[in-house]
C-alpha cells in the first residue's frame, strides 16, 4: 500500500514535520512519500491563500495519483479536498478532517488549537464544511508573532500548552486538535501536560488514510462526488487538463 | 460609481448575456464593465473547476481592481468570494448571494432552479457556506444533456419553467432564484408563467453591488475579512503575487 | 419609481431621521415619502408594543399601497412585516431585514448594537424570524436611561462606538449593524472609529426597496405569502377591513 | 383556581367547541371563562389576521387578567402569546404551545394536522417560534374548502383520519397534534381510528394552564419577560393603554 | 387516577423528598405511589451511572405498570425514559422532561442550575435528547463537594439562589430549572430570592402525569414508540423478560 | 496491540461474523479477541434493548479491559458507548460511530441502510447523539420479516442492494453504511452493485480501533469523560461495581 502527503504550503521543512509525524504511527507494510507544492506561499494561513493552495493540490495529484492508493491534504484548512475527492478516484483525505473525526472517537466535543490568530477564520470555514460544528467547543488561537514557520512548535511549546488547558476548563474540550502543520509531531511531546486526550493530524491522516485504502472502497460513480463528465480547459497544467478532460491515462 | 463584473467562465457570450441583463437595471449615473475569465473552463460547474474559477477572480481582481467601486463574482456558485472579500478593499458581491439574498426579501423560502444535474452539489455547499440552507425549500436540476451553453435559456425555457412551478407545487418555494450564468436574462422573459417572485441573478447582483458602493463602508480592518499580512509567493501572476505581498499600488 | 417609509412609531421626530438618512442614498430619480403611525407608542421595543406597531403598519399600507412601488417597514424588529408581504403586492422590506442582508454581503458575521437593554429580547426574535441567527454573532445593547427618543444618537455616540469595538474584539463581529430607528444617519459619521463596515438601516432599507423594485416581481400568488382569501371582519379601520375583504380597488 | 380562556376568533361557536372541550378535562376545584374577541375576523388563519387577533389578546388580558389565575390564547398560532407573557403578570399558554409540549411528552415527533391549506404558514413559524421545528415531523392540511367554520369537524372527520394516518405511515409521526380551534373536541372522538395517540389541544390547554397555575411561579421581573417600562400610547383601548402606561390598579 | 414515581436511585431520602414535593401540587383524587430502586447507585450522576439506572426503571416498571395510569421516572437527566415508553403502555414522563417543558411554557430560555459538576455532561445530553438545546440557556453547576446527598439542598441552598442569579444575569435566562432529585421540594422555598419563575420537577412531573393520564391517549401502535415485537432474552428480570416476551398479563 | 471486539447480542453466529469481517482488515500486529454477551437479548433493536445491552457491554468492559489496547461496541446503535467511554481508560469505538466517520471521509453525505423497520428509530438516535445528522441522508430499512438474524445477508442480500440504490437515487447518498451486526461482511460482496463506496461497519470498527490505539492517546482527567468519582453499588457485577468504586486493580 502507497499513501501520498501532499503539503500544499512550499515549505519543505513543513514537508519534513508531517512525513516524519505520519511516519511514526505508520502500519507495517506502507509506503509514505511526501511532496511540497512548487506554487503558492510558504504557509497557508487564510480563504485567499487556500484558494492557491487548493489549485496546487489539484496539479500534484493529476500528476501522480495513479502511483498511489490513498492521498493526505496535509493543510488544516483541508485545501482542495472536496474538488480532489470528486476528480480523482483513490481516496483522499484532510489533515483537519482526520484531525477532527479521529477526536470525536476520543470524546463529546474537541477544541482547535493553533499558533496564530489569521488561522481562525479559515479553520471555522473548514469546520463548518465538514459538519462538525456541533462537535467543535471552539478555535484557541495564539496572538503575537512567531518567528520561524519551521520552528513555531519549538518557540511556542509552552504557550500551546496553556492555551489547550484553557480549553479545557473554559470552552469544556473533551479533547484538543493541534492544528497546522507547523504542529506536526507535537502532541505526542506535550500530551502528559494536557489532562485529555491529544490529536495529532499528521498521525490521524496517515491512519485514516490507510485505513481507506484498506477498506478498498470502489469510486463513487454516482453521487455528490462522482468525477465531473470531461471538459476543455485553458491555461491549466497539462496533466489537470487531461485529467478534466478524460484523456489522461486512467 | 463604476462596477467590475468577472466572469470566471472562459466563455464571452455567456460574459454577454450577464452584461445584458445586468445592463437592464443599472442605475443612472454608474458604469459597467464585464471582463471574462482567461483561465479555467467553459463553464464551471463542480468544486474542483470552481477553484480553477476562483483563482481566476483573484488575479483579474488584483489587476483592476483599483478601478472600480465594487465588483460582481458572476458565476453561481460564487468561487473565491470569500477570498476576494479578504484581499481586497472595494466591495465584492456574488452571483449566487445576490440572487439569494435579494430572493429573501420577496418570501420565506426561496428554490435554486437550474439547467444541468452537474451543478447540484457546488450550489448546495454554495447555500450552506452563505448560511442560508434555512432559507432555502430546495435545488432542482434539469436532467439531460444541452446543445450549447451559451443557448441553455432558448432551449430549454419550457422545461426550467415546469421545473420551477414543481418547487412551487412540490417544495413550497415562495420564491424562485433562477441560478446559473447561462440563465442570465431569463427570470423577465417567464416570470409571468410562474406563481411567485422570480430573481434573476444578474440584475440582483448588480444593484446589491451598486448598493455597497453606495454605502461606501470603510473596508475591513479587523474581524475575519481584514486583509492578510503580506507573504511571498512562487508561481502567481505578477499582480497578484504584489497583492499578497502588499506591494501593489494601493 | 415612488417608495412609502412606514415609521411605526408614533414620534415625528424618528421619521425625520430615517427619511434623511434614507434620503442621502436615494438613486436618482426616486421619490420617498415618509409616514408617521398615528396609533401606538413613541418608541416600539418589546413584544407587545410590537403588536400595537405591526397593525399599525397594515393600516397605513391600506391606505396608501396602490400609490408606491414598494414599501418599508421602518422599525428594527420589522413589525408586521410578514402581514403586509402576504396582505400586499408591492415588495416591502423591513429596517432590520435590510440591514442584515445588506451586513452579509460585507462580512461573515453581524454584530446588532444599539442603544437600550429593552430592544434585546424582540431583535434577538426578528433575526431568527429572518432563519439569521447563523450570521448573527450578538446584539450589544447600551445599559443605561437615555434623555429623549430622538437624541440618542447625539448623547450616546461614544458609548455606541466602543459597544461596536467590543462587539469586534470579543465577538468577532466582521460588520456593525447599527439598529433602531434612532440611530438612522449615524453609521456615516462613526464609521471611521470601527474597524469593521458599519451599515445604516435606513440607507440599506432604500435601497433594497429600490431594487425589488427594479426587479418588478409578480407578486406571489402561490406559496406562503399568497394574498389570503378574502375574509369579514369587525372593528378594523375601513381601509384595512376592505383590503382583508378583497372589496379594495386593486 | 381560575383560568380565562381567550378566543382571539370572533366567532362564538369556535368559543363554545373550545369551553366544552377543556371543561372535559378540568381538575376538581378549577374555574373556567371563556371570552370571544370582539375585534377582528371570524377565523385566524394567516400572518396578517394573526396580527390583528394578537392585539385582541392584548385588549382582553388588559381588562380581565386580575381576575385569573391563569390564561389561553385559544387559537393554534399562538396571536400575541410573547407579548401577552411579557405584559401580565399571570402565566399565560397558548392552544399550539400546549398541543405541541404536551405531544412530545407522548413520543419523538409530532405532526400537526389542519383542515385548510391556508393554515400551513402561519402554523409552521409558529413551531419555529416555539424552537420545535427539530420535534416536528409535519404539517398536514386538508386541500379543499369547507361549509361552516364552527362545523369542520363533522363535515372533514373522516378526511382528518387520514390525513393523520398518512403523517403517521409516510412522516413518521410518533403523536398527532389536531389543530386549531375548529376541531376542538375531535380528538377523542377519533382517537381510536388513528394508531399513535392523538392530542387534543384544548384539553392540552386547560390543563397545561392548571399546572402553571399551581406550581404559582412569581412572575419574571429580569429577563425577556419581565415587565416593560412604562410608556405613553395613542389610540389603545383604555385597559391596555392603562397597563401599558403602569396606570392600571395591580 | 394513579400515578407512579420511580425513583431510580437506591436512596430512600431521596424518594422521600421527591415524593413529599410531588404531593404538595397532586390534584384532587389523585394518588401518588413513590418506589426505590433496590440495584444501582445511591446518587446518579453520570452516563455510566446512568445506563444501570435505566435498567432499574424498565424492571420496576414491569413489575409495577398495570396498577398505575401513568409514571415518573424521577431522576433529571431521564435514564430510560425511551426505553420505558416504547416497552409500556402507559403515559411515563421524565424528571427532567417535565421540568424542562414547563419552563418553555413561562419564558423563552431556560437554565438548569445544579449541585454538583459531575452532573453536567449527562444533563447536556437529557437536553440533547429531548431536542430542546435551542431552549436552553445553560447548565450551571456548583463546585465543591457535598456532606450528604439527602440534605444537599439544606447545605447549598444559598450557593444555589447565588447561582441561579448568575445564570439569570450572565446567560439571559427567563427561568431556572432546579435540576436533580435531591433539589426537590427547594424551588418554592427560594423563589422570591430569584428575580424569574423557578421549577420544581418533582412538582412538574407529578402534574405533567396527570395530565398525561387524563387526556387517555391511546397507547402507540405505530411510530418509533410502538412496543417491539417479541423476543426471548437470557439473564433480566422474570417480569422484564415476560413484558420483552409479550408474555405478561397485558 | 490488542483489540477487544464486544458483542452486546447473545449470538455467537453475530460474534462469527463481526469478527471474520474486521479480521479481513486487521493490520500485521494486532490481535482480535471476540467475546459474545451472556445477558440480554439475541439481537438488539430497540431503545430498551439497548439498555440491556448497554450495561452487558459495562459489564463485559469491566472483567477485561486491562488486557485490551481498544475496544469496540459492536453493534450499531452502540448501546452503552458514552458510558464505556467514561468508565475505563482505553479506547473504545462505536460500530455506527466508526462506519459514520470512516463514510463522512468518503463522500459528504451517508445513507444507512439496514434489514428490518424496528432498528430506524435507534439508529436515528444514535446518529443524533454523535451529532452527525448533517452528514447523513437517510435511514432505509427493509420491509418484512426475516428467517433467522445469523442468515440475514444471505436472505436479504438482494433486496439491500436494491435499498442502497435506491438511497442514492432519491436520497442523495454518496456513501452507503451497511448497518448492523447481521450485515457484517457483506460489503465487500455487493459493493460493485452499488455505484458509490460501501462502508463494512466492522472493518472500520477494528481499523478506527487500531488507529485510536496507535496514537496511544492519554485517558480524559477532565472534560465530560474523565472517569466518575467512585461511588458505591447495589446488585451489580462484581468487576463492575469495583470499577464504579475505583476498587478495581487499574
Amino acid at each position: 500500500m502507497k499513501i501520498l502527503l501532499i503539503n500544499p504550503n512550499t515549505t519543505q521543512a513543513l514537508t519534513d514535520l508531517l512525513d516524519a509525524s505520519a511516519r511514526s504511527v505508520l502500519p507495517h507494510g506502507v509506503t509514505l512519500d511526501s511532496v511540497t507544492a512548487e506554487t503558492g506561499v510558504p504557509y497557508i494561513s487564510t480563504r485567499s491563500e487556500a484558494v492557491v493552495g487548493g489549485l496546487s493540490v489539484l496539479e500534484i495529484l493529476a500528476e501522480a495519483h495513479c502511483a498511489y492508493d490513498a492521498a493526505i491534504v496535509a493543510a488544516f484548512g483541508d485545501p482542495g479536498l472536496g474538488a480532489a475527492r470528486e476528480l480523482f478516484d483513490i481516496p483522499v483525505v484532510g489533515l483537519a478532517e482526520a484531525g477532527m473525526l479521529t477526536a470525536c472517537m476520543l470524546g463529546g466535543k474537541f477544541s482547535i488549537v493553533t499558533f496564530a490568530r489569521a488561522l481562525g477564520p479559515w479553520y471555522r470555514e473548514c469546520v463548518d464544511w465538514h459538519g462538525l460544528s456541533g462537535r467543535c467547543a471552539g478555535v484557541r488561537m495564539l496572538d503575537g508573532a512567531f518567528r520561524d514557520i519551521s520552528d513555531v512548535q519549538g518557540e511556542k511549546a509552552d504557550l500551546l500548552v496553556d492555551l489547550a488547558n484553557r480549553a479545557v476548563e473554559e470552552d469544556d474540550a473533551d479533547v484538543i486538535v493541534l492544528a497546522g502543520a507547523p504542529l506536526s509531531g507535537l502532541a505526542p511531546l506535550v500530551k502528559d501536560r494536557i489532562p485529555v486526550p491529544v490529536v495529532d493530524c499528521a498521525q490521524a491522516a496517515v491512519r485514516q488514510a490507510t485505513t481507506l485504502a484498506a477498506l478498498r472502497p470502489v469510486g463513487a460513480r454516482r453521487g455528490s462526488f462522482a468525477r465531473p463528465a470531461p471538459k476543455g480547459s485553458v491555461g491549466l497544467s497539462p496533466a489537470l487538463a487531461a485529467r478534466i478532460a478524460h484523456e489522461d491515462a486512467l
